[in-house]
């Protein structure tokens, strides 16, 4: 298998979510200091956009509780976008005391949903946005602010969730001061025709602030939907090492798409991503060592790269 | 979520290859008995294509010993299109004798997996292929004729396999009297460029006799690649239940694309398969049972369907 039309790139930007997307799904608080060696194996591997906490109360999430040390870990690496989420305007605050590069706050489509998840309303949730944003402009210009519309293809409290809202709430978020607003399949209910439609859709409502797909796996079409999304020009795209995340059922589920298999796909279709698979399997090690007998997933790592395989060349 | 655009149908035809494809790679032998009330599962969810067997010597393999019994159940079941690999012109005979519709004999693209295979090199299975054909004209003329054209997309023994050279063996296959003629993802090696460039030049070469999409799920690319397959037209799809078959890999890495997360799909973008997703995951607990502890995948029934789910409307 040779790659195919290497284009100028990276082509695309994968950004890794295991140290916060991941960690805040499983049970084992990881010790800081294996969170470190693993945000270093992920560097190395080239991942250049790393989620690597959330700024909540500690007494709420005990596993984020090291949130602002493994920022300033994060921030030894050069080059890298060091990303937090932060749940409303105190975890901003947190965030950039800490000295992150960009923040990423949830921003549920489903009345529902972000009833039950921040006790908010979409629209609230959008004011939260645009004072973020306020603050960000006061206190540190530099730093990205970026809304995630949860629940942006379906809702398993409300089921369906209007288009047109979900759009709505994306348009709100992008006028009240977010430079990205990325898309995300919180419950796994997307099919691919739904993430060509919707990021199509998004792209015309807010232009270049149409940010990241984040799509799950729930029912193994993750990377089918990546395709989908790639196909109409979405160059973002989160994941997660192992799989870690999500709601993971028996075998092979897992919430988020696996980074291994995304990069194998993209790097396979002669698509730059700027990771190194080898390196990307070997980061599994440290976060294996770091949470113990918990299942990893990803088809590649166990499969192993084809025979001939050779990576995308770099530009 | 709610179907989008239902196509007059069904869109696309699903055909089963777990009773040949997926037994083949397991050592233990299913009961016929078992069998029988497996492909009645598969009906009876709405499958309307069925690899039932192959015709290869009892004594290589002992899992196809009854296989023209099964063939003779599988036909008591009116409107179903009962089909059976073969390796060779003896082969078809036996299939021939039995009452199949439909024959599919693999050749192989790759020189050095057609010799490990079948000790023949791609130039001969073309001739057997003519053979086949010509058999049929002569006893069964209503009996299609099928090549599925093996590492297609590359090979485990010779790493890349020649474009031109899939496509040179494809068009003789179709020369020498096959209906049909599929391309195999046999290693799990295909990525979704590669998936549509060589369809379209499949369709461009041999027209309408341009066939199925046999893909694998080896490194999570199955259900990317089948997506791929169909936006370029595509409309036939092997897979098998409980993805049975191909090489396991730990966790979650079948060989075969799953039946039930193909189908859900297809069911979720609004391509009507004909098949009843409730009574598709009914379908495992024969397959289990006839298999005690073999391990089945399949997200889709992990996870259920989701809420709200409604499937495609038929046409």
């Amino acid at each position: 298998m040779s790659p195919q039309s290497p284009s100028s790139a990276p082509a695309v930007l994968i950004s890794e979510v295991g140290p916060r997307d991941g960690l805040q799904s499983v049970k084992a608080t990881m010790p800081t200091a294996d969170k470190r060696r693993w945000i270093d194996a992920l560097v190395a591997a080239g991942l250049r956009e790393i989620e690597v906490c959330s700024f909540v109360p500690a007494a709420l999430l005990p596993q984020m509780a090291d949130a602002a040390e493994v920022v300033r870990h994060a921030l030894t690496h050069p080059g890298i976008t060091v990303m937090a989420l932060v749940p409303n305007l105190r975890g901003a605050q947190a965030a950039l005391a800490a000295g992150v590069h960009k923040i990423t706050l949830p921003v549920s489509a489903s009345l529902a949903h972000s009833r039950a998840n921040v006790r908010k309303t979409p629209d609230e949730m959008v004011e939260e946005v645009r004072a973020i944003a306020g603050l960000r402009d006061a206190l540190a210009p530099h730093v990205k602010v970026e809304a995630g519309i949860s629940t942006a293809f379906g809702c398993t409290l409300q089921g369906a969730v209007d288009e047109g809202e979900v759009l709505r709430i994306a348009a709100a978020c992008a006028a009240a001061g977010a430079d990205d607003v990325g898309l995300s399949d919180t419950t796994g209910m997307a099919h691919p025709a739904q993430v060509r439609r919707l990021f199509r859709r998004l792209a015309a409502e807010i232009g270049d602030k149409a940010g990241a797909a984040h799509l799950h796996n729930t029912r193994g079409l993750g990377l089918a939907n990546c395709l989908a999304a790639w196909d109409v020009g979405v160059r973002t795209f989160d994941s997660s090492l192992g799989g870690l995340g999500g709601c993971p059922y028996a075998p092979g589920a897992s919430g988020n798409v696996v980074t291994e298999d995304l990069v194998f796909m993209f790097e396979a279709m002669g698509v730059h991503t700027g990771v190194d698979l080898d390196r990307l399997f070997a980061a599994r090690q440290p976060l294996q060592a770091g949470l113990p007998g918990e299942p990893l997933y990803g088809m590649t790592p166990e499969a192993g790269l084809p025979k001939g395989w050779s990576p995308t060349p770099l530009p």
